[in-house]
């Protein structure tokens, strides 16, 4: 085998890295579970009809085959065929459904897992990469207070993490549906395409393709174009909308309930973690689903990094017929954060192993001694390993060193005291495996800020 | 949408199952690192060409598509296509040839993810599980004491699950293949695979077996069924097989090499975790890249679940021509483990959230309070929630009570304490917000062995 070289699109990290990653994983996970949300996770592969039901990354599934599959039954891909998940929203409402006997409501859960697209290989692109979502869902219906609950959630999330502080933009789907209706647009979903492209085309293209895509007339566009251009974070944003779309001549109780619970959700987050959300009408969110609240998140600092956290309110996605279950979701995109701390040197660890002790080895036929040090220490939870051979010290401490490992201890011959040396103040002191401890910091891998 | 029914082989738990497993996993990461194992993650992919390179579950691959493929690129399925990991092994070996020049050797990892085989759907099999794997591996040398520590260290992960006990059995491939070729039979990789159906199938066909597959004579299939048969914890095993090989003229010094490391690794292991490590000569292990220690375990009272952490060491698994990683691994089953603890109901979650508390809302008016007080809990590390709606406590209290959630909260009204229940003893009593503590073992959920 020749040495392999990485596949675009599938990142993988070195330790340090990984140790990176866990903890961010860890740390999402704990804000999670303090806030009361349950882990679930989900297979990984959904029928193929689930995965292209909803939602506009349909094109980009990987799709299953058995290697031994028969050549007829390779050839054919229907609705039968499996396809490995975009997301981990479609999944959910797959599990809500199939287990509603057997969950309570409302249903309040966290999924971390990876999800897969087969997107062309492109710059920043990933075809495998982590998700952290929560979700609440009711049986039949879910009151408006988690609209405002969950974004917060996140923002603690966000906040517990080492990375520079975010900004959640929010807008309400019934205030863009109202106000677009409200001037006679009601192809909803061709307008948020566009406003949705803004960003990234400019005010120009965006009014181009709302005539072209969304039958729009100019003076419709440019009321869109202004709807979009409001911000704010309080009441002020209501009065700014509704005066916009008085001058427009558009009048609508969606346009009237929408607002209200924009204003709602901006003034209760002002209360809790003032600044970090901000009502932003220029949010669209392309997905199709969302009925309420929608939410991005940007990184301050790392505004091209595009959306961090997304989501919004969803009404009609999980349904059998009989029973609907209304949510609230938000996700995070974990693998383009990490990837971009990593890259950037954002955040760093402080070593690639977990061992904050390595044992030196004063022969070979003394390990066992090394040996029932390292359980010692373990056995009070410090993290430790036995130095693979037994080198001349001088080597061995080289071995932690360039690990990151902080102490190494030496097993004292014939009767003398074990001794431990802080290899990076060179210090040494007499230790008893029964009773040392490293100091707190030490324990296990830190995880901080870098110097970029 | 219908109902959406299970996928035979995708095992998915309910909450309070999620809870069990992730117990598992933790318990499991949290021995590895206090081991010094490093922890990675591979991408769920990899090339057809090495996923076929070694092994004998090549047959099993699930190959990806792309959805949007042209015809002719799906039809084809080449070196080049990617599949999904049906094991941690093989990632790992193209992990360390990729990333050599950037590791420090011996490398010690941990690897918890998910595998795929795509197998036809039958009782007790899964398309997708967990495994946990341990490996250390060498940058051309590796010594022998890497296979008397690692399957302590699952030993000792294993032992720190709420499960029954368990007991690895340890043979050495030196010793089976010194031994087979010492009495004429040099199809060692035959021999090896008759003697890993030696369970299933019984003495008789085995022998049948060794005569066709492996071209023995009957006398040489008594010798390797006499072989299989022998068991033991200390020195008299070398003994034994000694005197087998001398009673069938075979001499080698392969068998004494491998004699003198079984007996090594079962005696270190006594001294350490009296007991739980045993050799027996029947373990073949089916995977051919196997060349010192190799590893089953049973778990006590379960042993018709089949060996639920396997392993061994491998010398030329991770070579590029120019270098090669001798490693030792060993893997853990998880889900299969799992399942068969849910199953049964050997280990069960003391609740389905992770909430120890259920703050009540007195009324809408006075959610910000409710709210509040979950903040001032969670920032001390409780996890709370709070109530959905302002029901009348009766009702909130069944919501606490459906989930296993131990208390709940009631904020005090105008000026009067705050009070929390017991819902479990029904005791009531003040409290501040600032200061309460739930007793430890209720802080978070607890998995504890059931009554099976």
């Amino acid at each position: 085998m020749a040495r392999p070289t990485p596949l675009s699109g599938f990142p993988e990290w070195l330790p340090a890295g990984r140790i990176v990653e866990q903890h961010v994983l860890d740390t999402l996970r704990r804000t999670f579970e303090l806030n009361g949300f349950a882990g679930i996770e989900t297979r990984a592969v959904e029928p193929l009809s689930e995965l292209l039901r909803k939602g506009e990354t349909s094109k980009e599934v990987y799709v299953l085959r058995r290697l031994q599959a028969e050549a007829d039954e390779a050839a054919v891909v229907d609705d039968s065929s499996l396809g490995l998940h975009f997301d981990l929203t479609v999944p959910f409402a797959r599990y809500v459904l199939e287990n509603a006997g057997q969950l309570s409501f409302p249903f309040r859960r966290y999924q971390i897992q990876k999800v897969w697209r087969g997107e062309r290989p492109q710059e920043g692109r990933f075809r495998e990469f982590y998700q952290a979502d929560i979700d609440a869902v009711g049986a039949g219906e879910l009151p408006f207070h988690v609209e405002v609950e969950l974004p917060l959630v996140m923002a603690e999330a966000l906040a517990a993490l080492p990375i520079p502080p975010v900004r959640i933009l929010v807008n309400n789907r019934k205030v863009a549906e109202g106000f677009y209706r409200g001037i006679g647009l009601d192809d909803v979903d061709a307008v948020l395409r566009s406003i949705d492209k803004l960003d990234r085309v400019g005010p120009e293209v965006a009014a181009d393709f709302l005539q072209q895509e969304a039958g729009a007339s100019a003076e419709q566009a440019r009321a869109c174009l202004a709807l979009a251009g409001i911000s704010g974070s309080d009441a002020r944003i209501a009065e700014a909308v509704t005066r916009l779309a008085r001058e427009f001549g558009a009048t609508s109780e969606l346009l009237e309930t929408g607002l209200a619970e924009l204003v709602a959700l901006v003034e209760a987050a002002a209360a809790v973690a003032p600044g970090v959300l901000v009502a932003d009408l220029r949010i669209a969110r392309g997905l199709d689903y969302y009925t309420g609240s929608v939410y991005e998140t940007v990184l301050v600092g790392h505004e091209s990094l595009g959306s961090i956290c997304s989501g919004g309110r969803y009404d009609e996605l999980a349904t059998d017929g009989a029973n609907t279950y209304p949510g609230v979701g938000l996700s995070i995109g974990v693998s383009r954060l990490v990837s971009r701390l990593l890259g950037e040197n954002l955040v760093r660890a402080s070593r690639s192993v977990p061992s904050a002790v390595l044992v030196a080895v004063t022969s070979e036929d003394t390990r066992a001694a090394s040996t029932r040090v390292a359980g010692s220490l373990r056995a009070r939870g410090i993290p430790v390993e036995v130095a693979p051979n037994a080198a001349k010290f001088g080597k061995q401490i080289r071995h932690a060193d360039r690990r990151g490992i902080p102490f190494v201890w030496f097993p004292g011959a014939e009767g003398a005291p074990d001794e431990v040396k802080d290899i990076r103040s060179g210090d040494q002191v007499p230790a008893d495996a029964a009773a040392w401890e490293p100091p707190s910091a030490d324990l296990w891998p830190a995880v901080t800020a870098g110097e970029a």
